[in-house]
This record gives structure tokens, sequence and C-alpha cells, in this order.
């Protein structure tokens, strides 16, 4: 069975949408990305690291999922991350209105021994320093390094974040950080110039407007799923990469094609995640359901017309 | 041969974008329908109105692509209509600098009598009234009835743009357009609350993030194809509509299944559109250009996961 290496928060969030609030949930793009992998046959860990505060739950739930908790470090008599945000009406744009990083301040990756040879890593959010730390821990190359970041690091951390990108074979960012880390408008210019900096391939997020998969000089793109209702759009981002490297851990093929496969199962499943609060609708998904929209993917985008 | 009624304006546009500027150039809606319709196998017509300051030249580009004129009045001392425009740097926005209706706004539309029996109906973005007039024009009812609108007509015109939009198939109309038309953000919504006003088919146009087709409970996706550079988005909207009732036009087939493929068309010629000023790069496209480029969006979207 595929091995998924996974590094990133776990964290409470508390979430407020022009739909509802929350008090503290479980969040984070650990779990965000463990949880949309887990729809996949694999065997998956997370590194990360949480306070006494932290719901046995929560890490029971995870377990449930057949994600290996052993590489989540819990620091006795400290506090889990918290991320307490407020989304505006067109659920596009949002503010942080409060980030305390509690034990994440500190924390020092540490790679559990059954997950030291994984076939794909997925580095979430987080800084570079710890994403290359969680590498320098690996007993080989894995099939797919993959990773995600975001514009705070490169206008805090850029030397750091350009080894991370130099090492690794995919990152997935949004359209805004790929022009910042480029300072191209173009994403198809924005990708060509991510490139030449490491990565094979460039995932370019793009909210509900879907995400392109680039590779040389080909192009893939994976529509949002038209919904009528977005509920909460916490999560959707790591949800969609851990459906891309959920299904490429099962699938041991790291081929273009099937990553073209990869970008839609990211898609099908952050299509759910914004459906309710936080992970909620992650938790309960039956396959009948991701089956379901995989064929309402299919009738978005298929076609048929006769080339000359 | 399949025929195909256009009404719509025909213009001089004067357009600043980052990249340059042009004098007065061939514009306006009907002229970039015809001119995308014009790639395939039919027999199109123009219903509009010029001055007597509109070159011959442009009516003879036109008749040379197969375009008949007829139904274009030439008024002797009038003036053509006139808009110029400033893109902002993205491109995504304009600010309109000039509009000059001209003979514009005593337009009295004719339709020619050898274009009464359409198998297609392409209503360009007008006065709702001159729409109405050309239906009730015709001496049957059209396979397809298109619509095009925009959010002036929602404004100033709302009861005459009900009573077009009550009798036509297919409505095209952007996003925020949607969203003024029905109150509702969520595009399914909008799309669904439109179709209770009477088109069987909306097709909500979002730029760069490509259109959706929307019929009863089925959606279709097609992507705009990602460009290295956008030069002049001016009449991609238009064209989009020209390849989509053009195809129709051709094929004589209105079903969903056949609409997707005419999506595809649409959008694939709007992707030439944009490469250059106005509607030059459409003017001299080749099919070996258009086939090609079809390829890259069948590689765009086309993926093949087996579902269980």
């Amino acid at each position: 069975m595929g091995k998924l290496l996974i590094v990133g928060t776990i964290a409470f969030d508390a979430i407020e949408t022009p739909f509802g609030k929350t008090d503290k949930i479980l969040g984070g793009a650990a779990t965000f990305i463990a949880l949309a992998a887990a729809r996949f046959e694999i065997d998956s860990a997370i590194v990360s690291i949480v306070g006494d505060d932290f719901p046995t739950k929560y890490l029971d739930l995870l377990r449930a999922q057949n994600i290996s908790t052993e590489g989540v470090e819990i620091v006795q008599g400290g506090k889990t991350f918290f991320w307490k945000g407020k989304y505006h009406n067109d659920l596009n744009s949002r503010d942080t209105l409060v980030t305390e990083l509690n034990v994440l301040a500190d924390f020092k990756p540490v790679v559990p021994p059954s997950h030291k040879s994984p076939d794909v890593v997925m580095l979430g959010n987080l800084h570079p320093q710890i994403q290359l730390d969680v590498i320098d821990q690996l007993q080989k190359r894995p099939r797919l390094l993959v990773l995600d970041t975001m514009n705070y690091w490169m206008n805090h951390t850029w030397d750091k974040l350009m080894e991370v990108i130099e090492r690794i074979d995919v990152i997935t960012i949004n359209d805004e950080e790929a022009r910042q880390l480029t300072q191209e408008y173009s994403l198809v210019k924005a990708a060509s110039k991510i490139q030449q900096m490491g990565p094979e391939y460039v995932v370019i997020k793009k909210g509900e407007h879907g995400a392109l998969l680039f590779h040389k000089h080909h192009i893939f793109f994976a529509p949002a799923l038209p919904l009528e209702e977005v509920f909460d759009p916490t999560g959707a981002g790591d949800t969609f990469a851990g459906g891309f490297v959920g299904h490429l851990t099962q699938t041991k093929n790291v081929s273009f094609n099937n990553l073209r496969n990869a970008v839609i199962h990211g898609a099908n499943l952050a299509s759910f995640c914004v459906e309710e609060f936080g992970a909620d609708r992650l938790i309960k998904l039956t396959n009948e359901e991701t089956e379901k929209r995989l064929r309402q993917f299919r009738e978005l985008t298929q076609f048929d017309i006769e080339i000359g």
C-alpha cells in the first residue's frame, strides 16, 4: 500500500461566514489534507504538533480514518495553534481576526520511523524551515514531493522558501501567490517561471474558478464544481491537495496523465469540503457520494468534437 | 446550408490597452459575431446600421467571409456608432470614454427576405425593442433564438427586456449580469431563476474564467484557454457567441450535447479574438489554427478516471 507523509498544522479554527459561526472546531492544513487523502487506500501519517488542550476525540477521529498520528507531538501544558477568521459576503475574501501560534512557535518536526520512506510527501503550508527539516529526515527521495505555501513566507522567509522550492516536484499555490512569486500577471508565464525555480509541475488554485496544472508546455484544467451554495471555504485548498496526493499515493503513478486525474480528485473532494463548516462534510463522506460527483465532473467537462 | 440571422451593432471602436492604442477600427457586436460564425459552413446575414462614413472596405471584408450585408442599412449623411474605451492593467475591467450612438439612435431593423426563415437567430446586445422587432419579422420560429444583453438594459428597459427573455431559447450574459438579473449570488441559483423566466438554456460568461452552460439540472463548463498574454479583450464575448451559433447553425442540431460542443467552439474562437486588437486576429484565422487549438481544449479538459 502506498505511503503518504503529511506535514502541516493541526489547529483549532473559529469561523464566521454569512451563514453562521463556530466556536473552536477541528482545523489545520494537515487535518484537511489527511482527511481528503483518507478517501484513498493508502497508509498515511501526519507530522504535526498540538497542545494538551487538544481533544483526544479529534485524534481518534483521524485514526479512525486510518491516519497515523504517531508523528503528532502533544505538548503537555501547551496550547494548540488557533486561527479565527471571518469571511466577507461573497466568501471569496476573509479577515483573519486571531492567529495564536502557541505550540507551533517551537515546532521541531519528527518523522515517525514507519514513514521515513514514503511514496509521496505533502508539505503543508508552514515555515519553510520546518518543510526542509522534514525532507532532510527522509531515508530516500520519494516518488513525489509536493509543496503548499503562501504569500506570508514569500514576504518573510524568501531565501528559505527558495531552498524548499528547488527541492520539490510539485508546488500548489493560489493565483495571487503565483503572481507574487514571479512578478508575472499571466498565469501561463508565472507557471513557466516557477518551473524554472525547481518543480516540474505547478498547480495554481483559483478557488471557485478551479485549478490549473502546468507541466512543460502542457496545461490541464480542473473546474470547481458549480454549487448552489458555498457554506464555508475553510480548508478547501488543503482538501484539494489531499485529494491530489491521496490519488497519487494510491496509484503510485506520477505521470502527467495521472496527475491530471489527481487534480480532478482534488477538485472533487474540495467541492464537498465547502458544503459545511470546517471538516464536517469530509468526515462523513461516503464513496457513493464521491463517485456520483466524479460523474458530475465528467458531465461538466467532457465533450465530443471530432477534430479533422 | 444552415441559415443564421444576426442583429447587432456595427461600430467604430477606439481601444486603449496597456499594450497600445488604436484609432477608429472595425468593431461592434454583429461584426464579431458574424466573423466568428463565418468559421463554419453557413449562410449568414447581418441586420444592422452604419453611416456613410463607414468604409466600403469593411463591408467588403464581411462579404468576403460569406456574410450577407443586405440587411445593413447605410444612412446617407449619418455617422456610424462609435465606442471608445480604455482597459485597466489587468484587462479585466475597462472605462468607457466615449459612446456616440449616432445612426443607432433611430435604428429600425429590417430583416432581408433571404433570411426571414433562418435556422438560428443571434440577437446581439442592443435595445430590447430592436430585438423584438427582429423576432416579429420572422416568417417562422427558428430552431434556436439566442439572446445577448447587458446590465444597461436591465437598468433602463426592464419590462421590454423581460418580453424578449420570455421568447428566446438561449441567453448569454456575464456573471455579474446574471446576478443582477436574478438577485442571486450563486450562479447555479441564478441560472435556475433565469430558466424560469423563459430560456431553456443559460450561458454565463466569466471572461478569463470560462463559460457555464446550464440546462435543467445539467451543467457544462468551457474553460478559457490559458494564454501567455491577453492583448485586447474587446469583442471576446461576441466572438464566443458567434462560435456558439455558428456551430449550431452548421450542424442544425440543438440538443444539449451539441450545445456543449458549441460552447467549446465559442471558447476556442474567443481565445483567438483577444490576441490582437479588435477583429484583426479573427479576420486572418485559418482552419488549421482553430483545429490545433481545439486539440488544446481537449488536452486541457479531458481526463480518464474510471468511476466504479
